[in-house]
């Protein structure tokens, strides 16, 4: 395997890839706006599939739009050693997420295409439908349904706000596969992406090999006190459904703030009832985000919430009974990568010197469904001030190449260049 | 002055009176939808002329709307004693805030035309224009503008949502009055009205003697810290706009707490942005309504409550500095009313024998603004639940009875009866 280290991907090449792609669906304030399915998506799609064809890939397209590009192998009865990502955008998303993931892909299939490098496995790059979820729910939709997590029927019928269907949309822009999902194996799945977190760049990192992703619980809590005059009614009468909140809200920052550094607690959306100036609130709604890596301690962060909303509706924490109503919107539990691939990630940038550390993913990703479906590992980049699903998503263009390295030696390495 | 407490209102008429003016506008859960100058405002105020004409009263309208009903009495060079509030509700209002006051001070002058009294002193019932504020800018405009306290072209000038201002409304209904305003002198203001809070039907009593106004301070806070995705930021570099804004909302109700009993502190309007479930909250909005009865008192709830803000904005408190902003919208000193003419409602509900107890009012009400024309004072009455604006606002006639009983002997008594 001598090969693995010496080739390098073509870091500018890869760079105008990025650039070329998005200027489908550019935004002025220098981001993109290209939904899912969208007349715009069958562009881009239209373009990377082309470029696939030039970088001597068979492309094929499954039944729920998922695009394959393939370079076989020797040995065609081998698993292929796949990696990919997406490239539907947020409504006001940025150039790099996603989109990374598929060129870094094609820029290892061109670099092994350039030096003529045959391999023992297949391999191949994929473009997977509807990963952001922005038109059609559930996000993450074409490595869902590969990995049985969505049924075909079901995330076909998904319907945007206009109503139209997944299938339909498929369709009017030409890419209703015929190929039958889940139709080939893959032995091994790896996927790039910028980090969407701060850390790498505060810790100076150029490369974090993914451990796996945060376990997920989401809440919707209502808190109902007695909504009164903010004028005529004495505190120590009060059921302040606002006050009460508070607490709730407080405690879910600080259960994972005692659980660090894999811990995150967020109440992101809130609504107040009836929300005027001189109107003690009578009822107060709100979201909890939990997280963390291990689903013994999210599960404890899950007792630990509750006993403060108990707390909070028996009145033993603001003096004043409440109605606390939590019900569970989403559990996921974390999902490990395979700890070889990590392992040979680490390898892989120590050996060509770009300073890496160990990190898990905040946010799902592709790669979360697919690590059912064989051995799976994301490399990750850093992006500017670990800003992402914004217009101004940045990163840098030798940042990009350094992964895009790792990704070529990695998958290499799995796939045995024939000598 | 043997007259006084001889004589005693008519309980069933009082109630009558309500239930006939509470016809026009009725909503059908109950409550009134009489928004001030509307054509229903025009149709309540032609049945309370009619009311007052029938009871021997002289009516003048002056140049905002206010109407006067007239009592003479034996020395024409004497100020009148006057009583009254308001007929206009809130959109969803109920039968008895400000109309009790009115019907009250109407009852009282039926009462002394039953019985044939003169007084040496005039008496006037007055019903204020806008005193809710729902429709036209400020409320309590008709008693603002008498006191001086709202200049009478401004309050003219003041326009509805549709553009309608408050001069052309008082013409379509025909009280553009030619009375000039703050024409007739009052030697003393009573008001009597539902208490609008809990206390008194708490501690059962009939008769609240209002010893003043709280003071009132409002703020509108913006805290702002860094919008982040609320999975890949670790908990240690966010800063997370609302866990610093929740800090600010729980002071400002342990800062009333601190100075009970006639504290006031709440967080009446939130706005969270961008309200998103799995983002960390950027920026929040909200509004402050401090209150107490006493300035120096209420300068020092402010003084804290700046001192949480520094403290947040710092970081001292969240370990994440935030832009803090605090602008004023409002600041009403506290005001007292009579000390003498509170003693003689607390006189006469001792010697009617109706549980009574100082009480301040949280809200403003005519009175507070005609406080700076003349001595004045309160007569409180308990309301169903403390419950206030609202379709469902309910009071005893019983109760409605005793306080306007309490008004006729105090405003005989300050009248001084003719033997």
């Amino acid at each position: 395997m001598q090969e693995v280290g010496k080739l390098n991907v073509n870091g500018k090449r890869l760079w105008q890839s990025l650039m070329d792609l998005a200027s489908v669906g550019a935004t002025p304030a220098g981001g993109n706006c290209r939904l899912a399915l969208t007349t715009l998506d069958g562009e881009a799609r239209d373009l990377v599939v082309k470029w696939m064809k030039e970088a001597g890939l068979e492309v094929r397209v499954d039944q729920i739009g998922n695009i394959f590009g393939r370079r076989s192998g020797r040995n065609p009865s081998l698993g292929s050693i796949a990696t990919g990502s997406h490239i539907d955008t947020q409504p006001t998303g940025g150039r790099f997420d996603g989109c990374y993931g598929v060129m870094a892909g094609l820029e290892v299939m061109r670099t092994l295409q350039d030096h003529n490098i045959q391999t023992d496995a297949p391999m191949e790059v994929v473009v997977w439908t509807n990963e952001e979820g922005s038109r059609f729910t559930p996000g993450m939709m074409g490595s869902g349904v590969v990995a049985g997590k969505v049924a075909l029927d079901e995330a076909l019928a998904a319907t945007d706000a206009s109503g139209q269907s997944v299938a339909s949309a498929l369709k009017e822009i030409g890419y209703d596969g015929s190929s039958k999902v889940g139709q080939h194996a893959f032995h091994r799945y790896l996927e790039a992406h910028i980090e969407q977190g701060p850390i790498l760049e505060a810790e100076n990192r150029i490369i974090g090999a993914v451990a796996g992703t945060l376990g997920i619980r989401w809440y919707d809590v209502s808190v109902t006190g007695m909504e009164a005059h903010a004028g005529p009614t004495p505190m120590a009468v009060r059921r302040d459904a606002l006050f009460a909140a508070t607490h709730i809200m407080q405690a879910v920052v600080r259960i994972a703030l005692d659980h660090a550094p894999h811990g995150r607690g967020t109440v992101g959306d809130v609504q107040v009832f009836p929300s005027s100036r001189n109107v003690i609130p009578g009822r107060v709604a709100f979201t909890v985000d939990m997280r963390h890596a291990d689903e013994t301690v999210l599960a404890k962060m899950a007792d630990s919430f509750s006993a403060i909303c108990r707390e909070v509706a028996d009145g033993t924490l603001t003096n004043a009974r409440m109605k606390v109503e939590v019900s569970e919107a989403l559990s996921v539990p974390p999902t490990p990568f395979s700890p070889s691939l990590m392992a040979a990630i680490a390898q892989r940038a120590d050996a060509r010197g770009y300073p890496w550390q160990e990190i898990v993913s905040g946010a799902g990703h592709d790669a979360l469904h697919i690590s059912s479906v064989c051995p799976t590992a994301m490399i990750f980049v850093p992006c500017k001030d670990g800003v992402s699903h914004n217009e101004i998503e940045d990163a840098k263009p030798e940042h990009l190449e350094a992964g895009a390295n790792v990704l070529l030696d990695v998958m290499l390495q799995q796939a045995v260049p024939v000598l």
